[in-house]
């Protein structure tokens, strides 16, 4: 026993803490950026190493100021303080009692940063394409007015264009994501899911995946229905597995702050061919792209050579891709993260560059009841390494696994 | 089996959406706003009953345009089209191909709201005192921009006023969440917590849970330390439960996307006697708090009668209250809602009120390596109600539970 109690706490290292606000400041000097002020979870995780539940209470707003050189500045509730202080390796942390709604704490990061910038220097916040503020709008607005003269820049990309490569900590800690989701989904294929509901099969995976290392599991969602499902973008239903029926589980699952992102397709019954030949197609357009993700590709290639197999087999059972958007992107901190897996997306792929390859397809379908629209997705995610991809995720199984 | 698979779904009832609307739209006339765009989850929630882990999702954004009478307007990407369908009553919901680096939504978004609001209107979005915004702040930005010369005001404020006092079926929820909770807590009392680590307890914690009902634990949070802990705002660590320390659980669990929250204190062996002291002041001053809530009574009424117990109590052993900004809030959709149980909060305690009320010590203990800032936190949840305050949670018991 000793008067701090931190010994069970995970610390990123120092030097890896270190490495990445090195890696920030100077695209912040390549982009002419003279602070960041960052206050969503995922930047806040990077270069902090500091998660806590909290970010889940909007009460109060966390900031990190990153300076041109020299240290963090962190400003963060007096209730965080010690949190901060023990998991963390910043020196220099100010707090206030929040929440305060004459203050939230503006006052200690303009002061922060008016200290350490020229009035023509140049702040970013997290403001572009994909980002959230970690702050109330009107306070960025009070914040954005008291930094003037300086001018606002998107630290989001800023920073989502260092965290798009990651490091082998980073890379370690998706791995161990990926690898306890997919033992709990070996774990689920075991088991008997006929006439079982979405709900407790899910309560069940959720059980598998703490046992299996997993801390959190933020984004887990299930849909099912015959032949395929409607979508996939729901917490699961009271809806029973019958005979024909196609259930899949998306699993968004965290260790040390870091997302994998893949789901499994499982079957109860006799599924109708055409769903069968789609699921199939998918498995090798799949396989098409995880080959296709190596170092000196383009996101772009990745879509390409996906969509190749797709549209060729498609066509001939009646599907067609569908409007995602997309067939896969980046993951790290936060879920989804650049690069997409798109047509236009034309970014490099480098080694340490960890994405998620995700062919959908749609298709018509005749039930009992009539025609529905189905449709069936597969993913896997990988590293972009020197020797070509490496699966993160364990591949799934080629056909549809029947449940006992 | 039907062609539409939705049978599963629980849908809110359409009168109690269509209450809420009302209600809503009723606040925007006398405030003189003419319309709203609403893009963070719970108030998407609680205008819609739609609810889903996409929120976790950066990537598509999602907007619920309330005009001042009729209808609402959904527009969301193409992959949220059919789980929305199905979701909600909504028919009026128009949709585009996510993410779209160049126009997220936003011409489909500034279309609705200019066919429905004159040029001289002003329109509410989420900026406000611990908002959040669901989409870039660029894009907010520019979405303002081209709602001009409609001039922007706090949907935040307005939709948290309307929300402060929840309806039977809201009611209902929290309490589902309250009781599901209590019963994970009173199951992890009797279990052995000797010599386990936080992880682990908090793992089972976790099982019981969701076996109880819990739907979502988004906010467990874990700490422990010998006499008291330091904070209360991280996620558990290995650390091991021995002789004199005392570990605190607090949870934040949803059930139909509403959240309880309060927390039980465990303790193993031998507890110092100025922790047994402290947490018996506790317990007596939430009690005091509890019953201070009456309707007609103020959210400063309860910050009182808790503080003058406290004080009291806590200057005789050397303790003082914790900095922690408030002793209670409101609870809902939010973890954390209107009112605030502080000194200036005159929020007058209506039937229907539901909040926390969760007074907190700091003493200073001598442990075996020296001395130590230590901690202890007390929460219930109660629904003000005609006859008085009604507990929701199971009221803990007083005295410090051992754990066998």
């Amino acid at each position: 026993m000793t008067s701090t109690s931190d010994e069970g706490w995970r610390k990123v290292p120092e030097a890896e803490l270190t490495r990445r606000i090195k890696l920030v400041q100077a695209s912040m000097e390549k982009h002419g950026v003279n602070a960041l002020i960052v206050t969503a979870q995922d930047n806040f995780i990077y270069l902090t190493g500091f998660d806590s539940p909290t970010w889940v209470n909007l009460a109060r707003p966390r900031y990190c100021v990153v300076p041109a050189r020299g240290e963090l500045i962190l400003v963060v509730p007096t209730t965080n303080l010690s949190a901060v202080e023990r998991m963390t390796w910043v020196r220099d942390i100010r707090s206030w009692v929040s929440p305060n709604p004459v203050d939230d704490g503006l006052s200690l990061v303009a002061d922060a940063v008016c200290a350490t910038t020229e009035p023509e220097g140049v702040v970013g916040m997290e403001i572009g394409p994909q980002s959230r503020l970690g702050l109330p709008a009107t306070d960025f607005m009070a914040l954005r007015e008291r930094l003037l003269p300086r001018r606002l820049a998107d630290a989001d990309g800023l920073l989502r264009e260092v965290r798009k490569v990651k490091s082998p900590f980073e890379v370690a800690a998706i791995r161990a994501a990926a690898e306890a989701t997919s033992r709990a989904f070996a774990g689920l294929a075991g088991q008997s899911l006929t006439d079982r509901d979405e709900c407790s099969i899910v309560q069940d995976f959720r059980a598998l995946l703490f046992a299996e290392g997993v801390e959190d599991a933020p984004y887990l969602v299930a849909e099912s229905g015959f032949g395929g499902y409607p979508s996939l973008q729901m917490a699961p239903s009271s809806r029973r597995l019958s005979d024909g029926t196609v259930l899949s589980i998306d699993a968004g699952c965290r260790v040390g702050g870091y997302f994998c992102d893949f789901n499994r397709n499982f079957c109860v019954g006799r599924i109708p061919d055409i769903s069968r030949r789609a699921d199939d197609l998918l498995w090798q357009a799949t396989q098409a792209g995880i080959e296709a993700a190596r170092p000196g590709s383009t996101a772009a290639d990745v879509w390409y050579a996906v969509a190749q197999v797709l549209d060729r087999g498609l066509e001939a059972i009646g599907g067609r891709r569908t409007r995602s958007g997309r067939m896969g992107h980046g993951i790290g901190l936060r879920l989804t993260e650049p690069p997409s897996v798109h047509p236009e997306d034309t970014t490099v792929l480098v080694p340490g560059m960890v994405i998620t390859v995700e062919p959908s397809a749609e298709f018509e379908i005749v039930t009992p009841a009539g025609t529905a629209k189905r449709m069936l997705i597969h993913e896997e995610n990988l590293v972009v390494t020197y020797d070509g991809p490496q699966l993160l995720s364990m591949r799934a199984p080629r056909g549809l696994p029947a449940a006992r």
